[in-house]
C-alpha cells in the first residue's frame, strides 16, 4: 500500500507557512490503517499545471495507490485543485465532496465553498482534503469507510482498517454494522 | 407512457449472471405506477460507446418517455455509465444522483462509490439505477416523487401513481401533504 | 457594494407576467445586509446566449460584486441558466447547488429537479436562484452566511450582515455560534 500526502500550498512550498494538513493526514493515516503502507509527503505551490503534473506523474510514473491532498479547493484565485483533477481524472465520484461538504457544513457554514472531489486515474485514488486540521479529521471519518473496497474495485492495493476506530465496508462480507 | 429498462452489465448479456436489476425495476413500476405503460427490457453489456448508442436510440429514434437503466455506475474499470450519460444528456439534473446517493447512505457506506445521474435527451427522461434490486428500490423510492412532473415539463407522457405507494408531487395542484 | 438582481424569463421579460422573483430577492437583502448597498434589476429573456451575455457583461464590463439571478433553472426546454454559468464561471461551486436543493427538499420533492449553481467569474460571485418567491428565501437562508467571506476571498467588496437575522460566518473570527 503506497500512498503519497501531497500538501498544495504556495506558502507552504516556500517555508512561510508551516504544512500543518500533512501531518493531519498522516497521524490519521497511521491511528486507522492496520495494512503495512509506504506514506510519502510532498509539498507543492498552487496552480493548475504544477497539481496537474505532480498527480499525473503519481499516477502513471509512479503508480502509487492513493494520493492524498490537501490544500487549494477554495475560491481564492489561486485555489486550483478541483481544475487540475478534472483535467487528471478518469473517472469522478461526486459522492466524496457531497459527503465531505455535508460532514463540514455540521461544523462551519463556509463549508459549501470547498470545491474539493475524488476519482481514480487508472489503479490510483485520489481524495482531496481542506487545508485545516480539525476539518482533514471531519472528512477522512466522514468518507474513509467506502475507500478500501474503491481500491479493490479500481486493482489497487488491499487495505485493512482498524474496526475499533473505523470499520471499512465490503459489500458481500460479513460486516459488524 | 413507453418505458425501457436497460440492464446495462457484461454478465448479464452474456448469460454468465442472471439480470436481478431489470425485474426488481419492472416489479418497482408495476405496483406504483397506474397509468398504462409499456414497458420494454434490454440488456446489453457495458461500455461507453454500446450505452451511448443504445441511449441515443431510445431518446432520438424510439422516443420512448423515460429510460431507467440499473448497471455501470460505480468505480470499476468497465463501468462506464456516467460517461455515456454525460455524452448523450442534454439537460443533469444532479439533485437526483445527490439524492439517490444520501438515501443509499442510510444502508451502505459505499453509496458514495456510486456516480449515477440523471437527465433529459429530447422528449426523454433517463434515470441511472444501481445494479442491486435492494438499492434499486431505495434509489426510486428517494426520488420518483418528482418523475411525473419532470415528464410532463419536458413534453413527456402524462403519468399517475398510486398514492398509496407514492405521491408524485405537482406543483401548484393541491397534493395531501 | 454592488449588487445585480437578475431575473430571467421569457413571460416575465414581455410583461405577460409579473416578476415576483426579483422584488423577493431585493427585500431579503434589504432586511438582512447592512452593508450600504447599491441595487439594480433587470429581467431578461431565457435562453442560453441572453443569460450568457448579460452575466458576461455584469462580470467583465459592470464588475458588480454579486449577481442573483432567479428563473431558468428547471426542466422545460427554455430554462437555460446552468448552461450559460457553465459558460461563465471560472470557478463553480457545487456546494451552493447541493444544499439549496437539501434545504428545499424539506419543502416541494421536486426541488431534485433545480439545477441551480453558484460560481465567481473574476470578483464577482454569481448565486441561482429558483423562481418561487417562497423557494428564494428557503434558498438565500441555507446558503447566505457563507457568502460575505467568499466575496472577501475573491477581492469583492465587503459585506456584513444583520446578526439577528442572518449571522455571516468568518473562519478566524469570533463567531458567536
Amino acid at each position: 500500500m503506497r500512498i503519497t500526502i501531497l500538501t498544495i500550498s504556495d506558502r507552504a512550498s516556500r517555508g512561510a507557512y508551516e504544512d500543518l494538513g500533512g501531518p493531519a493526514i498522516d497521524s490519521w493515516l497511521r491511528r486507522t490503517v492496520t495494512t503495512p503502507m509506504e506514506i510519502s509527503r510532498k509539498i507543492i505551490s498552487d496552480g493548475f499545471e504544477t497539481v496537474r503534473d505532480e498527480l499525473i506523474a503519481l499516477c502513471d510514473r509512479e503508480t502509487v495507490d492513493m494520493v492524498l491532498t490537501t490544500g487549494g479547493t477554495g475560491p481564492s484565485p489561486r485555489d486550483l485543485t478541483p481544475e487540475a483533477m478534472r483535467a487528471v481524472l478518469a473517472k469522478e465520484f461526486p459522492g466524496f465532496g457531497e459527503l465531505m461538504r455535508r460532514a463540514s457544513l455540521e461544523h462551519v457554514p463556509t463549508a459549501i465553498l470547498s470545491r474539493q472531489t475524488a476519482g481514480t486515474r487508472g489503479k490510483t485514488f485520489i481524495l482531496n482534503l481542506p487545508g485545516a486540521p480539525s476539518s482533514i479529521d471531519v472528512c477522512l471519518n466522514a468518507v474513509f469507510a467506502a475507500i478500501p473496497y474503491c481500491l479493490q474495485l479500481i486493482g489497487a492495493g488491499h487495505m485493512e482498517t482498524d474496526p475499533a476506530i473505523l470499520e471499512a465496508y465490503w459489500p458481500g462480507r460479513l460486516n459488524s454494522r
